[in-house]
């Protein structure tokens, strides 16, 4: 068995953004040697998550958006008692989930027409970090 | 090491469907010979998801009607745009997620006893296509 | 490959539970003696769920709430035909899908430093079980 781990670093510019982080794990998969196996891609902090969806930024408008109606930014979130002001960060990274399993078939990523690698930011400006973690042979 | 990967291909007659396909992944973990491991399924389109929940057909419907509630379909999403009248079967997908892991134990896939594998289809009548891979030893 | 494969077994008081599991699931890690890999934690039942998040009582019940307010407990689902009364339940655990994968690094979980796993109970007082799997090297 062979693997292959390194860590992406985030400091987005906005509170939310939606970064497409495909190739940076297609590179870490090529330079992994693993042919048959799984890349997981995993937010490290519980206020951003990673997704697989379409490159397209009307879709991605669409997204945020929708986000926002089902789990809104609201001043009265319990957690906000901590000094804290993301509690609509935390439940959006629960709706998307923060992590996705890529399967590597043949020694690339084996990812459908459409799928591209999202890195989703709920609460940025701040240092924040992703494992890419690469399991095979 | 060993692995394991097949494609499933689905068209759909509806719009939004719902189909169990345990025993088609069940029936690939066995004749992978793969003893203890994980199989992937995840869906290659990100129109489509893959769930693990009850095989029940009144629960089934009123999945479906949950989906519409929270992810509606609507003329006016911005990725509408292209040309597509799928933004909401991109948001449902985001909600139901587009993969499941299942454990292998004993050569069998270890699944609870309620637990059966779906693919709900969003955006049917086209063909879409999931892979189901399986590492283990 | 080394695997490693153990079953966790709660019987909440209430109907609806989150129990921070983060030190048995390392414990069973460090046991497995592997080094690089991956651990699933996954319900094994329909109406509960495995997530990652912060432990944190407000947010905790900021999530209960919200959870309540996307799937609500309601009289009326068709699933309650069955003669059943937990369709809000396998709402509840789609929306938080049921199992999240630990990467393993040098003999240890590999978790961001607020990341937290929660079993979390959607139909508590009856007996129910999670599988913890760990494969690698």
């Amino acid at each position: 068995m062979k693997s292959a781990t390194e860590y992406l670093w985030f400091n987005t510019p906005h509170r939310r953004d939606y970064i497409n982080i495909t190739q940076t794990v297609a590179d870490i998969v090529r330079k992994s040697g693993i042919q048959e196996g799984f890349v997981m891609v995993s937010a490290m902090h519980i206020t951003a998550s990673i997704y697989v969806n379409d490159a397209e930024d009307g879709l991605i408008e669409d997204i945020d958006e929708w986000l926002e109606t089902l789990a809104p930014f609201r001043e009265n979130y319990r957690h906000h008692r901590t000094g804290e002001d993301n509690g609509d960060a935390h439940l959006k990274n629960l709706l998307m989930h923060h992590q996705v399993l890529v399967p590597i078939t043949g020694g690339n990523m084996d990812l459908g027409p459409w799928q591209q690698i999202y890195y989703a930011e709920f609460d940025g400006r701040r240092k924040k970090r992703v494992i890419v973690k690469a399991i095979g042979e």
